[in-house]
């Protein structure tokens, strides 16, 4: 089946070192929850976030939500024809079985996602709905076993989303970045079979989600 | 030019009638904020909002948010090829000057709409960057005077969007609901030249904008 992973995705509850930030510490208290049990998110922990390793890729839940509702809200989806995963910054695998609704509205999406962080599971009527463990993007790979992974980015060979798209096969793997800026680190770039570029100038991580599921969609429904 | 419209968008501030609602008032006291300055939102407000007006149509700022995003985010509208207007649910209309970047944290979003309703404009060195004025679907139609109006609901003919944009011309408006659930109402749908239903299940407002305008970058841009 078509997978798709949002690779290196800015999603992960405030580490420990940060925790008692004053930035931190007062969002916690707004929220009525312990700074650990919280979002890691820039728009509200700048200050606390200043200098912490790989910052650039850090903090930016409000990015992998947009990205996640346009995977999952979607026909290639919800008639499971897409099996598709998050992985995150520190190597934490999210995975969504089929038929998943994610809430729309962001304080439901980060209630939900801050519970999955700490439980390892959402579960309905005994259904698992999304799981997370610890796992690399290399180990991802080597369990889901594509037939080729292909990687999205400014720093890749010049093509059309169309023609990516065109070029697939059924056990393809695309990679889209879940981060605001940067490039892929070595430890994902080492495993993308073809890389490439499908606009000349950067584009959301949520645009080139929805923009290429699309063109799949066509491909595979045609 | 292009233009896009979301009609009968799901953003106001709370109505008058509603603002002594435990419900509202809570909410409003823990965003620090007097009920009359915040955004209607069902995921908060959803028992003051019981029985009013419309309701399906109402309290749903996170979807226009996104479909903000989708139609923002993109060549087409950074390239100033694109028009794009909010029609809300009691007949105001929101524009979007050339190059805006709307705030993709939820919160950041809110209060600049909050903003945006309660002094009628947003400006950044003199520039006006939105601006919100008393106007009806129609009247916005008559001003904007389109070649053709292109409607996209389940209701409508059976279309793909690759056609649709294949046949629109450079003054062509396109309209997507900015609601839920539900059809244009009248007063919408009498404006309307072309109704097509690109899928046969409903389809989310932002997958709708994002795919509609991804097609019509294609066929504008080659």
């Amino acid at each position: 089946m078509l997978s798709l992973i949002l690779a290196e995705s800015s999603l992960e509850l405030v580490p420990f070192a940060i925790q008692s930030h004053p930035s931190i510490m007062s969002h916690a208290d707004k929220l009525g929850k312990h700074p650990s049990k919280i979002l890691l998110d820039n728009s509200w922990h700048f200050a606390g976030m200043k200098g912490i390793e790989n910052e650039i890729k850090r903090g930016r839940p409000d990015l992998v939500h947009f990205s996640i509702l346009e995977a999952t809200s979607i026909p290639l989806y919800y008639e499971n024809k897409l099996k598709f995963f998050i992985h995150t910054t520190n190597d934490k695998v999210i995975s969504f079985t089929e038929n998943v609704h994610i809430p729309k509205s962001y304080h439901r999406f980060a209630g939900l996602f801050e519970k999955l962080f700490l439980e390892k599971a959402i579960k309905s009527s005994n259904q698992e709905l999304l799981s997370i463990k610890d796992q690399s993007f290399s180990q991802l790979i080597d369990e889901l076993g594509p037939s080729q992974v292909i990687g999205l980015s400014t720093a890749g060979k010049q093509n059309s989303f169309q023609h990516v798209a065109a070029n697939l096969d059924n056990d393809s793997c695309i990679i889209v970045g879940g981060f605001q800026k940067g490039h892929f680190s070595d430890s994902v770039s080492k495993r993308i079979d073809h890389l490439f570029s499908i606009n000349s100038a950067p584009l959301e991580s949520h645009v080139v989600v929805a923009r290429m599921l699309h063109e799949c969609e066509k491909t595979i429904f045609m």
